[in-house]
């Protein structure tokens, strides 16, 4: 080990010169395409050269192994120095590399994991350690595995919150397989970053947190080896090493200038500046990443099968929100819900786990844009959101989601399960475990009958028509507490001698467009819409959307308008005009048409 | 000062009868509720009594006042023991509290401004330092003012990072009027908090994150004393008090023990709890808060108007997101967007400034759960958000705002403009200015033609037919860059004869319902609508709503679909399906049928 934590002079000068080949393709990406982040590659150089061929093992022809040591750029900015490392390592050929930030190349200004290389899509600054902390977790407690997990982040995005929720869960769980670098090159987009050089204040605020830390000159390739060295020593706590460095580092005029930010080389000094890196450059050696050790376990998690039918009769009363739990797989990511998002991404990254991740579905607002980010990452993971809607009741507007279903529509690829009742809760989330992409599932508070059997059937995109007749007037579309309110209102216009079709759309996106259309003509066109969740992106705009290509078909809304406040669940449901009298008198109106 | 410091004997117990006063109202107003946070109001009631009683300087007839100190309960939940302060001022009645939970009373599970002394709805943990940074930095900076402000905030909600944020904005711009304390009392909703009565791990983050700071024991009423008047004479720090308390203090078999978060006394034992609190109450005095310095300006910040009208001239080229700017009354807010909102919350307070918070677009989703109560706290804040859509190119997905209209749109009472030239951008932010509630301004990167003249007048929720003849065949919905995309395609299509009606919509909320339907009905019910936003939640949906109950009308939804990559400007408009060639075969469709 004393090989790895001292490299001898020959490994010194081969780990510099690499990074000034890095530098110098970094250049020429940035050059050929225009633009691009260069200077922060720049300071990143040495950080990179010794991560991936002296610290890091992995298998160089298989950048996805189980095994591999992982990487996690976080200042996803840099992503052309990313590039040019697997252009050292031989995964991408130079002349690719000049086709950065072009149409229909997968080099984007931004990481993504259409490159094979890449678990967690990156850009939006702050986010990479969380993630890291999800692998690393599943590295030493799932897996119980050598891999070790590296995060690259910018000093910049140690200002994001997110960044110090993931210290506190690194420290809490005692991460010594996770190591984290702050590139502090001092300077961000437009000027100073508030602390400048100030990497003592970078190294106090992490081992507050609980974690170990070095303070390191991040262009001293022997000091950097010392320094992952040390790390992998260290038992029981994550690892920061402060590198501070200087943007832009190796190109005159432009190392630790202003307004350089975002920028490439000018045109007239491209070939002077890559001259003069490649005269430093001593030896013409081209460095091997050490492989991994293979201890990671054989993991299949596709085809989750139920091993019974859900254990619950027709009439049962029981909440969506408790009809799973596991406590013994269970993590703790207490009050921190963007850390929880992106742990759960990072426990899902290489299809080691099929992650679950529960809130209050109103506090998953918090989490939008590592849920934005998940998509962009391709990332299978699944939220399960409680006390959705005014149903939720006492504890007032703050608790209640009333904007989930927006938000969640709106991620791509995302299917959103509304179940209505225990029996259908279980599927959707066997169907969320079997499906690839974001899954989320919408619970709630009240205690709502079960009204499916254990048999029955359920599949994305595919609505329940739960009650209907050949006399049905109108189509009354509800989901969790409202398809309960909708069937009460069935009945007691029943009595009066009115039919109403009623239907469970089960998910929401996809929504099963054609059963809706064609209750729809089947009931005069008529359909009626009830949610407990705003009016803008809900089940009716859906809706709306989904019968808009079709002529005499009309559709009703009701929803939540405005700041809901606290009472109780039938209350509220009545006060904002989604509760059985609201809807019969929906039906009323719309049969006097 | 020295009294503030060191109170004598008489006023010490007052405080102590005042804290155990305050402890028996949470009592009775939770046991009333059947519910409430009962334990987690007395872990702070000497804190809260020591603030409201003999630190804080406010008139207590009018809670609004604009000298007065300012009190933020971040820990929402421990609403009772607000109340129950403002019930020993004198500004609720006993009976009144009783009615905490119930319907129809303002007294809500978790406070909201419809209370006098409510500044910022609280409730969703983690956020009222950052408000309370936007009102310091208001004190200190703009009004420079005497008036300090206090942050109340649980042990349990330091674990989300957006208190990180506000820490390290607090520390940089050097709040000295501002102090926060940590009511440490080890226990959370499901048992110990992490750190459990670590509280000296508290300080040292406080202190590395740049605050002054104090360790002390919240039941001690003197030293909550000293410390305040402390934090009053330390200059340019900010001030952390890390209070080690105990859940449920002063309850037998209930203080520090588990399970009992959010759960009222047992009604068998709530006589002999309160008798045996009332016992150890030695004065009746009626202790009287100090009176405020009143030193603030008056603001007046209505009716803000244009000095002169914009100047741009039709077919000028200029992007939308660069028409405006003003550095001289800038707060650079960093890449922390969580907190930039919560200081633009802050600011917005009691009338004292018109806040507009700007980011890329799509990095507010980071502050949603922050925007989401804003609305609860019927904050007047605007935002401004940049780079929207696929149009804004190279930079790849994770930095186009796809889902902003979808999120904002949903966020109650928000105004959300959407102009397409730098003239109607300019209308936008001042009729943002003088618009209550949210206000949402999305622009663009592309640089786009003037089409308006400077003369022309723009008003909220009304729309803007820019091209219109009598023979119109088709309406065609476009905003930003697809509105010009849709004009472009208009020419086009006038060449073969085809004359297409063109709207600008302005504001996407509240959407112009009336002059859309109409130009529907004249033009055969055929509508298009084409935006750079993906599908769900944005233009055509809400389109799609609002002509939902009118026979007759047919929506064609031209939008981006799934994760965008990066690219130039014309090459995605195109890719992904919202260019003018787009919208001409879309026509073209719509007419053959």
């Amino acid at each position: 080990m004393a090989n790895d934590a001292k490299p001898d002079v020959k490994t010194v000068q081969v780990l510099r010169d690499t990074a000034n080949r890095l530098r110098i393709h970094s250049i020429r990406a940035t050059y050929a395409s225009g633009s691009g982040h260069l200077t922060s590659c720049c300071s990143a150089a040495e950080v990179v050269s010794v991560l991936f061929f002296h610290t890091m093992k992995y298998k160089q022809t298989d950048p996805e192994h189980p095994d591999n040591d992982r990487f996690i750029l976080s200042k996803g900015h840099a992503a052309p120095i990313l590039y040019a490392a697997w252009v050292e390592v031989g995964d991408i050929s130079e002349s690719d590399l000049l086709n950065l930030r072009k149409l229909h190349s997968d080099l984007e200004g931004h990481p993504t994991p259409r490159l094979p290389f890449v678990d967690m899509a990156t850009g939006s600054l702050g986010q990479g350690l969380g993630a890291a902390c999800g692998m690393a977790y599943t590295g030493k407690y799932l897996d119980k595995a050598s891999y070790r997990v590296f995060c690259l982040m910018g000093d910049g995005e140690s200002l994001e919150g997110s960044v110090w929720e993931a210290f506190a869960f690194a420290s809490h769980y005692n991460l010594d397989n996770l190591v984290a670098v702050f590139d502090v090159n001092r300077l961000g987009q437009s000027g100073p970053a508030p602390l400048e050089h100030g990497a003592d204040i970078y190294q106090n605020c992490c081992e507050a947190f609980g974690w170990n830390t070095y303070l390191v000159d991040g262009h001293d390739v022997e000091a950097l080896c010392q320094v992952f060295w040390q790390a992998s020593q260290v038992k029981n706590k994550p690892t920061a090493i402060v590198a501070k460095t200087f943007k832009g580092r190796g190109i005159p005029n432009i190392e630790d200038a202003e307004n350089w930010h975002g920028k490439p080389v000018p045109k007239e000094r491209a070939d002077a500046i890559v001259k003069l890196i490649e005269s430093q450059i001593q030896t013409n050696e081209n460095p091997r990443p050490k492989p991994p050790v293979e201890d990671s376990p054989q993991i299949i998690i596709t085809d989750i099968k139920m091993t019974s039918p859900p254990a619950y009769k027709v009439s049962d009363k029981i909440a969506t929100q408790k009809t799973k739990e596991h406590p013994e797989r269970f993590i703790e990511c207490v009050i921190a819900e963007q850390n929880m998002v992106s742990v759960a991404l990072g426990c899902a990254t290489r299809g080691r786990t099929i992650a679950f991740a529960s809130a209050f579905a109103a506090f998953f607002t918090r989490a939008f844009d590592q849920l934005r980010m998940g998509a962009i990452s391709q990332a299978n993971i699944n939220l399960i959101g409680s006390h959705c809607g005014v149903s939720s009741g006492e504890d007032g507007p703050s608790q209640m989601a009333l904007e989930d279903l927006a938000m969640f529509r709106s991620i791509p690829n995302c299917t959103v399960f509304y179940p209505s009742d225990a029996i259908s809760t279980e599927h959707a989330v066997y169907l969320a475990a079997n499906t690839k992409g974001m899954c989320f599932i919408r619970t709630s508070q009240p205690e709502t009958a079960v009204i499916y059997t254990p048999q029955e059937n359920f599949e994305i995109g595919q609505a329940k028509v739960v009650r209907h007749s050949v006399n049905d007037k109108v189509t009354v579309i509800g989901a969790g507490v409202t398809l309960h309110e909708a069937l009460a209102a069935a009945d007691h216009l029943s009595q009066q001698g009115i039919s109403v079709r009623v239907i469970d759309p089960f998910t929401i996106k996809p929504l099963d467009a054609a059963t809706i259309i064609s209750s729809a003509k089947a009931t005069g066109g008529r359909v009626i819409t009830v949610e407990d969740h705003y009016r803008e992106g809900g089940i009716g705009e859906a809706v709306c959307a989904a019968v808009s290509r079709e002529p005499d078909i009309l559709v009703h809304q009701l929803a939540v308008s405005g700041v809901p406040q606290h009472g109780k669940t039938s209350e509220l449901l009545d006060m904002f005009g989604i509760s059985t009298r609201h809807i019969i008198a929906a039906v009323t109106l719309t049969l006097m048409k």
